[in-house]
């Protein structure tokens, strides 16, 4: 087959590659990133590139606009190559990649009453050994197994084949005297499980030494990394980093899709293990601790980031009837996960419930102490996947109710993630129509980010540019509401105000988009509710989580038909529920167990099955809802209208 | 630092290496393998090359001729290049690979009573899932976990993160008809310790089937492999190759040593994997088995070789108080010892007792039976640790009388292994003080091996040849006693009877070292015995391990007061004890724990510092022992004297 030289402008080299390869998969060889946000599916267009000499053959340009193809546009994940070609890789599908942290980091405090004796898995014993005479023949193994059987009172004791080679030299540096680090996580609950040795430290270490783990959730977009002193229980560092992967697809489906082609699994597991390593030196860091010290980690992430981190397939998660390879992670350790700290710590991957319902979730009921209360509450992780608790201290049902990446600021023209640049809140004037709005960073804004999204649509939705079927009011004296490309749309800013000289605009069909992601959230916990005979009105409480929620406006989003509609004060905004899990559970032996408790003890309930599932989302496609009796504050607010714009901030 | 330029005649290229490296290790680079038996400590000579162009400083030049070293002769692991040199190695040193396999098969019965359903720790179990539904979305690891449970009627079950990622693909291959095959080595003795699967093979794997592992002796000389049908019981294969490690150490101390060196340890560890690996391909050949398919591993070796296999630094095994790194290794996989199997294969180390009495004692002691009888048992290994056990299924204590190498040929002239052209047996005319003898392979003669050795040391002694203390009767009218360089000797075979051309001999250093060795193991078993206050007398069987002990005639190994002077049917010959205990082990939990039982039942008795130990060697350092009264047959043969020679075979 012949072969054909492919030149990108941002590369260093041309590479040479037979008929028939895809521009994307050039790109990759030439070591070129491009942004693949639906998993080079050829749906985004996100990965157009421009073909400046030579041919491909395109097999769709789906999202080209007619003129982007005669310039040579084409979507590198659908364009094969057929000779020598020159491309130009646009400056605008640079990946972004820092992620503005002021927004990631939390006040966290030590639980109260955290005593690492008591709770902590991990022990550090400092021993001193009688060393071996002609009397005392005994091989080191056993010496030190003794050892530390006394001085933990019982115990089987595992030492991988690694720390038995080293166990010698380490016995004999310090004379016999010695650190050793376990874990024995099933402390508690077995007598017979072995404790594991990690760690074999010459010498005696003081206490006041730092013991180091990390809590880990990994989100589709974001990964959060806390780097924990496992003594004091104090988090010392926060970072979070968008998540590599988002190049090889946006939601999980696209990484999925991704992972199954032929070296894609290996690709997204070293990526996300790219993220995680980097974040672990940025925060050791910090704080001038050394990644090798760092013996212990708890991951908490959906189902898929889970599969994908340890190379698992993850085919069977998309694919009806939905099922993971595996919930229950056995334990790992980190040279087997690949994770850049001590090759021996023990890398405590949470439970998760279903392909939906991951140890994201189980993390987060355990942060949010639904499962420890009376009071029968609604937990929400408002994202792609929409996934919903619903229980108390008595009992738990799930689901997850697929409303798309809508909110994340996919599948909508202007969208964006909540980073520099993104228009966060928006009002609309109820006579002008005119819009203002905040930006993240104050600067000139580049798109709209969820919370903006929702904030928008409730304000369009409550000054009457649109209906409650999401329709423009194509009779409103106003430029802003015009006829673009794709049909109706908004526009929220001119090219004049934003960063790229473009408009930034709603569409009809990023309204459409938006009121199916709202209708399958609301849809999702109004079936949980009724599966278990609980009237939304019992609910005294709903706990929002994922880092999203945080910035949600109540109100609006209340308008829209996205929450329930129940006073304030019953919602409360978590933030990264799924990190704080996860911290609990490095901390915390017992919590640890609760976590299995959850996920043990929810009830899943697959929607996508489900009639009453299908028929609610139908009734929610509208704003706020058919049944506007379930809104009586927007239909009050409905009867007042005219939403007054704040001062500008 | 220069470079100079090292070429060997039998190397493809040359190398390059800096100025005061030594030719060893400019050989090793250079692929040319040298035979170093004392470990490259300048002891043994056999390293000897020539340099014929260039300049080397030779640090020692023992064991080599005035002669030798004026044509150049330096010995390889003494000489440090300091200029451009040519090597020749000599054709001599070329090492022996092949062993002579016809000596290492040996009739083997499945044990009666062997019922792999009760016996065996590996299972192989046929399910059939149902598969998920929309009304069961169990994830593919719980749903595997809990048919598992269900036939196996209970358990624990562990996975590696390797047949995690590969389950999902098994179970659909074969519509969720899978064969699992797990290992339950603790299923008689611990209810809660989980089984470990092994592999999933999609479909339903019938009975008739075979389902592999294989038993292993590494010896310091011969590694012995089993290939052993686990369902029948059956030694399908038996191979046997000289450990590749002889080359860099005869013994277990040189080989310490060479380990001990700068990337040495790693070295011996490839060596022996490598000879390991070769001998599974073998086995695996001859009855068209897969080597992957094997899924358990037992293994007996000394202590060194255990560590050594391990890449476990067995420095401390040599250096007192001589303890081991570990005696009871933890349960590994193929994968991690890198054993050419299949990678989640079992791979069982079996337990030691001390430095000099390893897991191939304890494994012959099982398949000695000793442990299991009411009669006062000793048992020995006649090599160059000498290892003894005396006891019952009462009591058992042992010891290992460090005996050196001399009866596998090591520290003797004419010395060699017991392989094809080695004199096996030797008788001599008591008249014309001629001897005969018998050669393995029924060639011209190349050496001495240890039964040759026994058998000469004894006839020259009855005939006068030799008196008690081993010195020379120089008197004699023949001329094969005769003045050497080395002080006198005896001609065995004159240059033109022999495959080389030069004449074989044995010496009076010769004979010091086999006297020193069997007063070793003399001093060893008596003191054991005393120690217990059992007299030698009431020992009713004495068992002899170790390929080596077949071949030993019993009359002249009491001649010489190697052996107690006994009625010559308490003797018995047990062959390789060690791979015995292995095979049976691979079968049999309950052989494994009778092992683990021995080894913990055993008392060790350190030897290197009692007193009674050396009076008791230094009365045994005549032939047969100074106290004539110990051994009455040979005094009777005295009296007697005249061995008359058979008729040659």
């Amino acid at each position: 087959m012949a072969e054909h030289t492919v030149l990108f402008d941002v590369a260093e080299q041309p590479v040479h590659v037979p008929t028939g390869t895809l521009l994307s998969e050039a790109a990759r060889l030439a070591g070129v990133e491009l942004n693949q946000p639906c998993g080079g599916q050829g749906r985004c267009g996100r990965c157009a590139v421009q073909v400046k000499t030579g041919s491909v053959r395109s097999r769709s340009t789906l999202r080209l606009s007619a003129e982007d193809v005669a310039a040579g546009y084409v979507l590198a994940c659908q364009a094969v190559v057929e000779g020598n070609v020159a491309v130009a890789v646009p400056p605008q599908e640079k990946i972004e990649r820092r992620l503005t942290t002021d927004r990631t980091v939390r006040e966290v405090s030590v639980p109260p009453g955290y005593d690492p004796a008591q709770h902590q898995s991990i022990r550090r014993l400092r021993l001193t050994l009688s060393p071996p005479t002609m009397d005392d023949q005994t091989d080191d193994w056993s010496r030190l197994k003794w050892a530390l059987q006394k001085q933990m009172g019982r115990g089987n004791i595992d030492i991988s084949l690694r720390l038995l080679r080293q166990m010698g030299a380490r016995l004999r540096e310090q004379d016999w005297q010695v650190t050793a680090i376990l874990d024995t996580p099933m402390w508690d609950f077995c007598p017979d499980c072995p404790a594991r040795l990690i760690d074999l430290i010459p010498g005696h270490v003081p206490d006041e030494e730092p013991l180091w783990g990390v809590a880990i959730d990994i989100g589709t977009t974001t990964v959060t990394l806390w780097l924990v002193e496992l003594i004091s229980g104090e988090v010392r560092a926060q970072v979070a980093e968008y998540n590599r992967q988002i190049a090889r697809g946006e939601d999980v489906i696209s990484r999925i899709i991704y992972a199954s082609k032929n070296g894609g699994g290996e690709e997204l597991r070293q990526l996300v293990l790219d993220t995680i390593n980097e974040l672990v030196e940025r925060a050791c860091g910090r704080v001038k601790a050394d990644p090798q010290q760092i013996v212990k980690a708890t991951i908490a992430g959906n189902s898929t980031m889970m599969h994908l981190l340890l190379g698992i397939p993850a085919a069977s998660i998309r694919l009806s009837p939905f099922v993971t390879a595996v919930n229950e992670v056995p334990p790992l350790t980190a040279a087997e996960v690949g994770l850049a700290i001590h090759p021996e710590a023990s890398v405590d991957c949470l439970p998760g419930v279903a392909s939906y319902v991951g140890a994201d979730i189980t993390a987060g009921v355990l942060s949010s102490g639904m499962d420890d209360t009376e009071k029968v509450t609604l937990f929400m992780d408002i994202g792609t996947n929409g996934e919903t608790v619903l229980g108390s201290s008595e009992w738990l049902v799930t689901c997850a109710c697929s409303a798309g990446p809508a909110f994340e600021g996919a599948g909508v023209v202007d969208g964006m993630r909540a980073t520099r640049g993104a228009i966060e809140e928006v009002w609309v004037n109820s006579r002008t129509y005119e819009p203002s709005w905040r930006v993240i960073g104050n600067v000139k804004p580049r798109g709209i980010c969820g919370s903006g999204l929702i904030s928008l649509l409730a304000e369009l939705f409550l000054t009457g540019v649109i209906d409650k079927g999401g329709h423009f009011n194509t009779h409103l004296q106003t430029p802003r509401v015009r006829e673009g490309e794709h049909g109706p749309e908004y526009v929220v800013a001119w090219g004049s105000e934003t960063a790229h000289g473009r408009d930034i605009v709603l569409t009809r069909v990023d309204i459409d988009n938006l009121i199916r992601a709202k209708a399958a959230i609301y849809a999702g916990f109004t079936i949980l509710a009724e599966s278990v005979g609980v009237p939304l009105e019992m609910v005294e409480q709903v706990l929002i989580g994922g880092s999203f929620g945080k910035y949600i406006n109540v109100e609006k989003a209340i308008h829209l038909g996205l929450l329930p509609d129940m006073p304030w004060d019953r919602f409360q905004f978590l933030g990264n529920t799924a990190v704080l899990g996860a911290y609990r559970a490095l901390l915390d032996r017992t919590a640890r167990a609760r976590i299995q408790d959850i996920a043990s003890r929810m009830t899943y309930i697959e929607l996508s099955a489900d009639n009453r599932f299908y028929e609610a989302f139908t009734s929610a496609l509208f704003l706020p809802h058919t049944e506007l009796n379930r809104f009586p504050s927007v239909a009050q607010a409905l009867g007042q209208s005219e939403a007054v714009a704040p001062e500008a901030p």
